[in-house]
């Protein structure tokens, strides 16, 4: 559970880091299962541009057990029901590869933009857990945020018109901001980029400017990020949904697991 | 005059950042001939590959009479004979851009790999001074250094075959370490990013790997880059040189001017 100023500090800055979240046992889980999640294609996973290798793959927590219990652990689930202040549901699931020397740039965006514009969000009560599964430093790509832009609303951004959702995912994103707009989310504000060993967490508002660069490192920078979403925010209809393993349109509650399931007798747990 | 322990960390890490090395009246002197450098179109001339932005231009101290004051100032030049332990002469000047959002990445090199292979120089008794015409902080793209790594000698490299000399400049260059080489190289030294004010200037050898990531800020990250050679060191032919622009063959002893030259009577001093 989170602390009163921790709940302080996420309203104030738009995130939170939570250190040490994940232990090394479980860090093993997750990171063994990469290879097989990484390895199957399919229109949920994404390729880098320039090298054509995995950029992140979407929706596993859908069909890989281990990702199915990671996004119902108390440890996340609890505290992203207290900071929307409802029941939750897995809006969006992703692994987020970001490898060594190939991992490319996210430009600055909203999560929320995507959700609004794409999928008929109507609100932006819903927020991203990053779970860090490898170290993040200065050089492999840290996220970028802007604390306090949570605040400002749906920033105007540079539209690519042509886009379809394929390019809700790729390093030139549909929606990203222009340097005048980039300017003034950040006068007063600065940029942050937090830092943490494997196992932290990043909790951060829809809304929350972010974005990162390539991977300068010889270390790879995976992360997994689990976006919750409020019952009560649920997707309104759109024409032309993007599919369901980058939007999810089960908006069920989610029941919670145990909190040792990830490394329980040494299985993973049925999704 | 560089003191003995600066001369022995050069000489220990490949590079050392001076803070304070120009003051402001005469970075708005040498900012002030920006636009009229980065308008001029022209084979000098290097644009970012995604924007179309100017990413650097080349060779300007030979046309414009600030940037040849710069690179004849006592407090470069002194370093650099004192550090090659010889005579100077500029190699190689380039002002790289970098601008807000638009600069993107320099992958991992050495700068002695091109200087041999493309340029015919024997041996690595050159380095650079990065005159930072604007803040360098953590998110504008700072330049990043393995150090000690110059003492590895020149590090096997991938090699675009089909580059031309125009790749020697470009984001995706001719000669780049791959994933493995570099992390044989950071091995137990890990990477720095030297960061300081406008008016800093990092030194550094000619065969220190180094690379940057793109310009993930609102404000401009622009360094000027003298690149001074022994003169004993000079140039081999080769069958195919690169334009003088790029790699000069005027292997005169450079002649120092006045350190007050850059503001003195507010006007530029002849090159």
């Amino acid at each position: 559970m989170l602390t009163g100023e921790q709940i302080q500090l996420f309203e104030q800055d738009g995130y939170i880091l939570l250190p040490e979240v994940f232990d090394e046992a479980e860090l093993d889980k997750l990171r063994g299962e990469l290879p097989e999640v990484f390895g199957e294609a399919g229109p949920h996973r994404v390729v880098e541009a320039e090298s054509g290798v995995v950029r992140g793959v979407h929706g596993v927590h859908e069909t890989n057990p281990v990702f199915g219990a990671l996004v119902r652990l108390p440890r996340l689930v609890e505290p992203a029901r207290r900071l929307l202040g409802d029941d939750v549901y897995v809006h969006q699931f992703k692994i987020n590869a970001k490898l060594a020397l190939v991992g490319e740039v996210w430009e600055w965006h909203q999560d929320y933009r995507f959700w609004r514009d794409e999928d008929g969000m109507p609100s932006p009560r819903a927020l991203s857990a990053a779970i860090f599964l490898d170290r993040v430093d200065e050089f492999n790509g840290p996220l970028m945020v802007v604390p306090g832009s949570h605040e400002d609303g749906v920033h105007e951004t540079t539209v690519r018109d042509d886009a379809g959702w394929a390019e809700t995912l790729a390093a030139k994103l549909k929606y990203s901001l222009n340097v005048e707009a980039l300017a003034h989310a950040t006068s007063g504000r600065g940029i942050v980029a937090p830092k943490g060993e494997a196992g932290s967490v990043l909790l951060f508002h829809s809304n929350l400017l972010h974005g990162s660069t390539p991977n300068m490192s010889p270390s790879n920078r995976t992360i997994a990020l689990v976006s919750y979403n409020s019952v009560e925010n649920r997707l309104n209809e759109v024409p032309d949904p993007r599919p369901e393993f980058i939007a999810s349109r089960k908006f069920v509650p989610l029941m919670t697991i145990d909190d040792e399931a990830l490394v329980a007798n040494g299985s993973p747990v049925s999704a």
